[in-house]
């Protein structure tokens, strides 16, 4: 798994975990997510370290984990504190527990050297809770494809034009200028397109249609989260005086050539018309299930298993913002090798 | 696959081999089951030797299986006795021919060493040929998961109170006295479980309620054949005075990740009510199929591909019995290593 | 891949490339396969160089076939011609370009040296192009084992009588007077079988009962093309007087375990009942299908992933032509070895 450890990673939404323990597979490990009963959010590795059932079939016995196998239970430290036909639990008995943190309506998990896990590194998402914003927020897609597949689809915008053509784009989209600033932890690669046709779909949605001044800014926030400003304005206006929506891509490794891909966006116009936000969802929805995913599987798939630089890609200008990533997620893999611990 | 090779295993339930040949994988082999004309059951390799067709899709002519592909005919000895457009067989081509027995209504086979294969070596299992008793017979389910996994399961019955909590048990039944015995061949897990309430399907099949005297004594006899009583008296009444049902679980080994899993339930009471071996069989099966299958499936996925010690599972009071098996199959498989032809 | 590469296989039938692109795995490459706008039919490489997605996804725009992905565009050499927000195309972004001819209603493929694609060494199936003849085309079937099990199938028909002793066979097939003869690049296995009974469905297809002499011609083109001549005459009446159809089987390795298999039936005999193509095509594809494809594919998986030798097959008499074909193949692999480029 080329990702780095050392991080925070969105492990679910914080609406997926209700009562009921869930497990789910992360860096390529099976994470048990549940709440205690007072609420609290913990995650604990999804394995009985006695027969190795997954404990997320367990029930939930006052703040324990209860095995549905034969009953051992595990606290939120991971440590067994109660077995069947004993007083007592098990030192020997233990799970890894791994740092959770609930903020911005997400739960993100450190699944490094835990002694590092501190929040104050999780990326800064505020508009996810923020009441006056119209938030489309809880979106979730599988993808059979590595998590670095689908930032490079993310950091070269110019696929908008070919892939969403009939939905998101427009012919133009992929002109305009794009200035790419690399900073620590951060890329930011930024497209201002004056004068063009607005895309009809996001024309619509944001009540203009004629030329336009448009700009698309894609931001890298170490090691995949995405913030995608969409902005347009009259031309000449101004981007203060034009529309612009917040979109997250917020993605996480499942395995090698899978990952979960959790989306969000938001916008301060239209708050007042609440039933935009489904039929923003299923737009969204549509084109990322049905002309993202497709396309970026069926990218790996061609891979045949082989690693990606292996296959020699040939680079483009656009790819400038995308390789910029790979770099710096390389850094931070060799920099955590040998030195790391679960 | 860890399994001994020179044992006899179950093949298939008597009943399931009529007038067609069929196939099933034992031992990581693909075998042919056949019964010739006169009725009697014999085991051959059921890769043809000359195009590798499988030798069961053919037909019986005579006493010989016909090769549904181009016509070459083998005997029970895995002899090639008949080639078409010539005149009798061809020496080189040979199949396998294990030794099979019919016994208890089971076939058994032998899969080692040929010339070590003792009929007076299969398990005495004789209480499937009694007709004074009730039989609930010829049941098998499949499981995705390693024979030892399953064995594992069977002789740590403190699982039936977590598992089976809704259908065989009840709380209470993981205390009482736990007794292990370890003889050649033959380890038993005797639980005795004085003044509890009776398990409520038991019970109601047994014709007891309220309190009584609770035994479950599970007896493994080598390699993977485990003979289980389950019996309830009244307090204090012993034994004697109760009702027992003897029931068999009967192992073979498919791949390295499955195995076959023949079961049966005999009792000598009610004996005259034959409606009640379906209910039976349909509890039984919906306590297997339905509780713990998908469970030992799971662990089976949750180890990954990995070997069982290597994840060095934490061993609690009520794995002795498991673990002086998984010691005697160890030993068995090593000594047969370098030694044992096929 | 055991294979030659240096040689012409068949990519698709000319019937099946209309205007849209297609995919389609050949000697495990992923092909591109599309005609220009004038109708010439070209073969590229199916993966872009850039991120991999496949070209078959995308749109012809003028000669050239556009990424569905970021839009660069390839023309019939595998140069890109365009790349979207520059001008012209990027000399280092290139996919394979495949020898592509088209001959016998049939595209032809050469995945070898391209500077040795000499359309000369197509095999003549003139047949197909024979407009007196009635011909059942365009046919294709996808078998999950091995070309190599596939021709041993139809190089050895003495399995006719086992495997289609319902439908196209009968008794007594397999017995006559098999001759073998190797030419360069062809083996003929001819086999004739005077004073038999009419094989039920090719008498009636030919008009032929009761007593016939029977013909079934096999002639092996390297490296994978068979031409079967299947004929019925009266007794002693000779060839000539008689009537024939000639069969055409045509193989293309897909992966190491999988083929393709085009198929055509031409005949000299009703070629004014253009309704009798479409009842030879349904019992042709249904014996084909339902009687040798899962047979054949048994076989593939009876070998359990090893290499065919390996398994030490037992030769029959019959195995002569088919196994002369395998040496012909091995001598042309290991010519090719460590001198061929792709």
């Amino acid at each position: 798994m080329h990702a780095p450890r050392n991080t925070w990673y969105v492990a679910a939404w914080s609406s997926e975990l209700k009562d009921k323990p869930m497990a789910r597979t992360l860096l390529g490990e099976s994470v048990l997510l549940m709440r205690l009963p007072g609420g609290e959010a913990v995650a604990l590795g999804n394995r009985c370290p006695h027969r190795f059932a997954p404990l997320n079939l367990g029930t939930l016995v006052d703040d324990a984990i209860q095995c549905a196998y034969h009953g051992l239970r595990f606290d939120r430290s991971g440590a067994c504190v109660h077995r069947p036909g004993a007083s007592g639990g098990l030192a020997a008995a233990r799970v890894p527990a791994w740092r959770l943190a609930e903020r911005h309506q997400l739960l993100w998990i450190w699944m490094g050297e835990q002694s590092l896990a501190d929040p104050a590194l999780i990326p800064d998402l505020h508009w996810l809770d923020d009441e006056r914003r119209a938030r489309c927020m809880g979106n979730l897609l599988h993808s059979k494809a590595d998590y670095l597949l689908n930032i490079d689809n993310l950091m070269d915008l110019s696929h908008v034009e070919f892939v969403h053509g009939g939905s998101l784009g427009s012919p133009g989209m992929s002109n305009g200028e794009v200035k790419t600033t690399e900073m620590p932890g951060r890329i930011d690669v930024n497209r201002w397109i004056p004068g063009i046709e607005a895309p009809p779909a996001i024309g619509a949605a944001m009540g203009y249609s004629g030329r336009v001044d448009h700009w698309l800014d894609m931001s890298w926030r170490s090691p995949s989260n995405l913030v995608l400003r969409i902005g347009l304005c009259a031309p000449g206006a101004g981007r203060g005086a034009g529309r612009e929506a917040i979109a997250l891509h917020l993605l996480t490794p499942e395995t090698e050539h899978s990952c979960h891909y959790f989306w969000a966006n938001t916008r301060d116009f239209n708050v007042d018309r609440p039933e935009l936000i489904e039929v923003e969802r299923a737009r969204i929805s549509q084109a990322f299930e049905l002309e993202d995913k497709p396309l970026i599987e069926a990218c790996q798939r061609m891979m045949g298993g082989a690693e990606f630089w292996s296959l020699r890609p040939v680079l483009l200008a656009s790819d400038g913002g995308g390789v910029l990533v790979r770099r710096n997620i390389d850094q931070l893999v060799a920099s955590e090798s040998g030195s790391v611990g679960t």
